[in-house]
């Protein structure tokens, strides 16, 4: 594998006597790739049916000509207003069931069948044309699926479109019934037609029917993905990518990259902490130029998931962004660590976002590598450092491909969904709690897998977790079944049937594991439950009746740990300190070496290689293993 | 007086060969009632005016045949989905203006005719068919009006309601200008149909047009209940009940109560501390496994009011619950506690929520006294020990009926709306002060009695304290006037018109009690205004100009209380240590004999006995007075 | 200059028999104005074409005769029920589209062209009937614009407004498109009928489109105020006034007051405090019962530029009102001292809001000079106190008349509105800003002059702070290039043009000054950068790079003081140590004589005096100089 780095680019929003010197300077930054288009719409198509395909085609001639190769993006995030004028009702509605307007962005509903033929037919205009050019090398389809919270939409076209997604799930409206338990509060329906969006009820609706409309959004997207892709791949053999965003969990990536060959995503380190992050106000303050030193690395971990081993850093911060509660600059050195970090996880190619800092527009105090005038801005520099690094780390055929990790944790995200729908106490956020185990085994120097929970074979790992899955997949049960590594479960896992309710023989229901979980607490945050080894549970713990072997005790004498052969159930939430030190302990057990990090240290083993990165000190070394 | 033990309990949700073991082990765990039946519209009647009445038959004679005592229930909590395709229309709307959704329960509007006459219709076919039934020896009506926020609907049913119910009370448009002052701001109605109702005006509405519409927004549910109430009783003869929840002030209580013949309520102390409470995040922590030591004798008391005499517990909570904001488990003896407490404050009936957790639905996390897989769970064990300590104490036919206490205090709903309507000062709320009072007397030692406003007679008692009272009655100044005992009035009481406005000649109006209430202050939480012997006050301090003698005095020299004979008045809102001190101060003249306790330590007079119930260690004692 | 003190009458909320004995007693204490009728519509024109003057004459003959000069009003904040029905849709629209309703005040459109024709008839009308009236001595127009969040509205009749507005601005959609920029994400429009409000966007709508928007309401403003004013100017030649209120920036109040002779403001420094103020809780503590020392002062020295020079307090607070969170009683001495600060700031006249409390509608605990039963209230003795004062002090024909002040603030309306499109990160508030300054400048015991944004001379002046202005206006430009005192610029100043873009050259555009803004952070609160003198930036901070010289250097090494001959650039927002510092420092170089005040003393230069106010003390001299 060979890294490459790359730009986003905008041509349309520059003078087109610009555009060779921009593509000239990108090269001798040491970029490689440049992506365009995906916002272009109505400069591609500025009245229905009118195409103005030259400035494109002499764009993609300058860059390609200048040596870049060239993403190009179909412009279905951003259509154009005459679109509205067309279809009225392809807005997305909120959960007040208003629609959204235009003049920003996103602004379409997944399910809205006559757009999503109409983003089928640009995709397809565009394959057409740049299908088989010479310095076109990849494809993204869309911008950010689910940014701006635009997954659930409560339109009449999202209605409709349930109601059909429903009517093919159940077959009759008796099954439908049944299995979201519709006897409770008389909540029976006749036909499928009288079935509702799940907002604006009085109470909150059955956890069912919430369900079954997340999973349903979810589908439009990889539905809405799906119909581009197909059109696309008729007219080039290109991989297909997407740019997703960070903690984003309203739709599956994993069904969504299906159709896709790479996935990518687009990291703003500072820009995430501020505004997407769990960690208190004195863990921001102490990493506000630098990023949470693990949320980076998650998604890397992720993304090579959902990419089934390929993936890129589309947009990657290079200064102050424009977003966030709060926007300061990064630390120098920070642009440099982040890039060296994707590549360490396996990032393909690392695109910074932007080239040049719009001077008008939504984001023109969002920085880019160069200001608006033209000159450069302090990220270019350490992109040129990176650039310069990487080429002389693979001077010698080194080898940085990644491998399987020993350690794995399974991320499903439509357990996201079901906590979301059920969180059952304040606090209680499955992102949250997988994010707590991922940091807690890379605070002891490991390198991690993320695995879709459709996976059946763990392989030669050492150790998987498998917290808060909501309902277990027979492909995870046949996993287990085999697996020679330890498993570490719970709290909450299996809690739930696929239906949304209580498995009759109560939880976790691991096979051979004589466990009952019959009770749940949530605690309020002045309240956690100590464990007798230290630490304590917060947020969440479970009463459970067990005749293996209880391992850990709560400081009321209920069980903490409980371990059979190779397979352990955790009925809590660990604390910083209980989950450190239970998850060294069971590594112990799995024989997998650890070491304990201080503060920002990481550690990330790659091909023949080891990332030494340090959030605290900036600091990254690449040492050979 | 023989109290019983019940339970709450759906054949519905369950096969009906376990329908006879449940019934059984009912009756085994000590329990004697059962009700049913208030969420079953859609199966007692699947489709309009199909009616399968059979399972229903069978179960009232499996749990009747097993000796268990029925209350049966009216539905129309829960309307089944194709009432809303009928009355599209029926559906309340919420201060926005937007119409609640079918999905989940209370999804009616009170003001809807034709939904009231179905309600009326499922009430008299339920009474025709069940009413004379032997297993049946209770009815309750709907289930929890006002839950869920369900009491101020903005329909445009709601809005043509009001103006009927205007134009009956005012007679003609010019009394009602005068009556609200619409000359302020110009706000004067050339007819009825101008009003609307007061939601998403510019500002605030005037306080008399929001006045008016809480009062009419109550008289909508006592209205509800009565068209029931009429149509149940031409069928049988048996006591009616309804089952209010805790801390709903939105409409009259002793109204709708005024047509049933036992007052009920839903008593969920860890849910209500975690929901409904004012205390601060360490009365919360301290006590978050017992529930506030006071929230549920207040609600005995006053829910012994409303039924005048007669009132049970129709739902007891045996176990975590599923929605406040945090869902610990109650500690060990906490149930049995409860229910104790509740017999001793004179309730006939304790009934659990609910016989077995239910594996689906909305309340799939709330605990029950089986679990779901039908083990027992916490709960039933505390149940059954109950059951047996209430029968050993009635073996020699012991007394214990209420008995009137000597210091009672007068909660007033329509007070309750003003107050929100005009709170005048950030954390100025009715039932937070009334609630003070009582915690302070119970501090005290004292058992209490709360009384209706239009109570016109105080009896023996010694002390009757009126806080906050917006406007007097009637029947109160004639209670007044005839009273041997002390009277505590103030802060605010008496300070508005029946009407809404300033009285003439100032606040407070106590007959032959020279005093003016001048000006009033609202206070920041930083500053509170100290008093001359100690504590201070705090929320709200009036300054009055009387003749009468100044018995205390506030820091700045204003009289904090005032007295003449056995009238008093208290110019603001007491901390603890001010409310424990002034009202010992009172009971020491009105010869209240009493007893500090000390922290969740209370005493409760019933019958020959006295509870001694300590919410610190969990102990509860039935001495013999 | 002899000022005069005034109060705010509503004749009709009263019975016509106490009229005279009101008369009297406000001249017994020594008030000379009475303002009427400003929402007395409903009474004037009961039904649409049916008036009764009657009442009017009589309530205008009964003050005037007494001796009192008045005030009339027209009365278009408050159009009567029957204005609803006859236009619907002239309610303004929230920013959920949802219209407000009838039943308080201001419930009116701005861009409703019949409804500002039915204001301009209302006002025709009494003007042909009162304009020559001996009694009335200046008429006021409608009633605080912009109150309750009036300005914007998101109404049918605002979106059609807009849509000309833009048209007339533009000329072409291509000129539009070009201005906004609207080629990022594809937002270019084909047409102005395409053109929306910008709300309900999915995610941050075109900044440009939003500033537009804002420019547009405000023009609004402007447009109903001045068509009341032509209608008036045929009627009468006496002095048009408005009373705006405080910290109200959503209409450029220079604007509007161009077509006005004087400007009033409404004074209620406790509400203000506790309701507008960006002080921490200790602050509000501390001056709960006083008003914060500046917030007054800088309404009175804005006003004084709105007015151009004429101005009043049209509604003082006399003791609690009802608005605002906390309603506490000022201290003894308050409304003196408020009354005596207004003189020295200049006010021709001081009038109290209102007369008697009222008894009913939205203000009934509001108090006046009077209580409801029509004894004297606290405020009535410190006006009487005062107006025995003013009179004692001008007895001698001492001059009092404002002379311009060394030090001047600009005040710039609509970059209020662009820091609001475009905050850049939390905290960040124009208003804030220019307050902080001003607050500064006093600390020091200067008089500060507040101008408006098209001042084109600065005159003799020794310092001019120009913080936060969005976009240079070539009058300042003008203004600066002749100017021989100092300039303060920054943080932010010029950051933008006019359209909202960044400059070409990057800010700060400062002639003749060679400094480049290339970035700006915004800080948590946690995280102020230290300057190497003492004290910090907080919430902002730039980074220049520039050839000036540095006079003050942030703990990074960056710049934070620039300067050059006359002119100084800061690139961060000071906390109150450096801003002290720094003010201090250019003040010595400006040669302005500074003294440090501690706490809430101040000092106030008018005339041959200085007035010596001290908020801790509630003391105020009037030393001659």
């Amino acid at each position: 594998m060979t890294p490459k780095l790359g730009v986003c680019y905008y041509p349309e929003h520059w003078p087109e006597t610009q555009w060779a010197q921009d593509a000239r300077q990108m090269r001798e930054l040491g970029l490689s790739w440049v992506r365009i288009g995906e916002f272009a719409w109505s400069r591609i198509e500025p009245r229905p049916g009118v195409f103005d395909w030259n400035w494109l085609d002499r764009a993609v001639d300058v860059l390609g000509k200048a040596g870049l190769s060239i993403v190009l993006s179909t412009p279905t995030a951003t259509p154009p207003r005459w679109m509205i004028d067309k279809y009225p009702d392809m807005l997305a509605a909120g959960a007040d069931g208003q629609p959204r307007g235009f003049g920003s962005r996103r602004h379409y509903c997944f399910s809205h069948a006559p757009y999503r033929q109409e983003s089928v037919r640009i995709a397809r205009l565009m394959g057409e044309r740049y299908g088989q050019n010479p310095h076109i090398k990849a494809w993204q389809i869309d911008n950010e699926y689910g940014c701006h919270d635009t997954v659930l939409s409560y339109s009449a076209a999202a209605c409709a479109a349930f109601r059909l997604w429903l009517e093919e799930k159940y077959g009759s409206i008796e099954a439908l019934n049944t299995a979201w338990g519709n006897v409770f509060w008389s909540m029976e329906y006749q036909n499928f037609e009288q079935l509702d969006l799940p907002n604006q009820t009085v109470t909150e609706p059955n956890p069912a029917h919430v369900m079954d409309f997340r999973r349903f959004s979810s589908d439009q997207v990889a539905r809405f993905n799906r119909a581009q892709s197909m059109a696309l791949r008729k007219t080039t053999d290109l991989p297909l990518i997407h740019n997703y965003m960070g903690r984003i969990t309203e739709f599956d990536h994993f069904k969504t990259g299906q159709d896709l060959d790479i996935a990518s995503w687009d990291s703003y380190p500072l820009g995430f902490l501020e505004d997407r992050s769990d960690q208190g106000e004195d863990f921001k303050h102490r990493y506000m130029r630098c990023g949470d030193p693990d949320f980076q690395a998650f998604h890397h971990d992720l993304y090579r998931a959902v990419g089934r081993g390929r993936w890129w850093v589309m947009e990657q911060q290079p200064g102050p962004v424009n977003w966030a509660p709060y926007n300061p600059a990064p630390t120098g050195g920070m642009v440099r660590l982040w890039t060296w970090e994707a590549i360490a996880h396996g990032a393909e190619v690392v695109s910074y976002f932007r080239w040049r800092q719009a001077p008008f527009g939504q984001e023109q105090m969002h920085s880019g590598l160069q200001r608006p005038d033209g000159s450069w801005a302090e990220g270019a520099q350490q992109a040129s450092e990176a650039a310069k690094e990487i080429t002389a780390l693979l001077q010698n055929g080194a080898d940085i491909s990644p491998r399987p990790s020993a350690a794995a944790i399974i991320f499903d995200y439509a357990s996201a969904w079901a906590w979301e729908t059920q969180p059952q106490g304040a606090g209680f956020d499955y992102f949250r709690l997988i994010y707590d185990v991922y940091r807690g085994l890379r605070r002891l120097g490991l390198s991690v897998d993320i695995l879709p929970p459709d996976t059946d074979d763990f392989g030669d790992r050492k150790l998987v977790c498998i917290p808060g899955l909501f309902a277990w997949t027979p492909a995870l049960q046949r996993a287990i079944s085999t697996f020679k590594g330890h498993i570490l479960a719970g709290p909450r896992t299996g809690s739930k049937t696929q239906e949304f309710k209580t498995p009759p023989a109560l939880p976790p229901g691991l096979q051979n594991f004589s466990c009952k979980i019959t009770a749940a607490e949530t605690l309020r945050p002045s309240a956690p439950l100590g464990l007798e080894k230290g630490g304590a549970f917060h947020i969440w713990r479970e009463w459970a009746e067990t005749s293996e072997e209880v391992t850990e005790t709560c400081a009321d004498g209920r069980p903490a740990l409980i371990s059979k052969g190779n397979i352990n159930y955790l009925t809590g939430w660990p604390d910083d300190e209980a989950m450190r030190r239970m998850l060294a302990a069971i590594c112990t057990v799995a024989k997998l070496s650890t070491s304990v990090m201080k503060g920002g240290e990481r550690l990330r083993d790659f091909g023949d290689f080891q990332a030494r990165i340090n959030y605290d000190t900036r600091d990254v070394q690449i040492i050979k293993r």
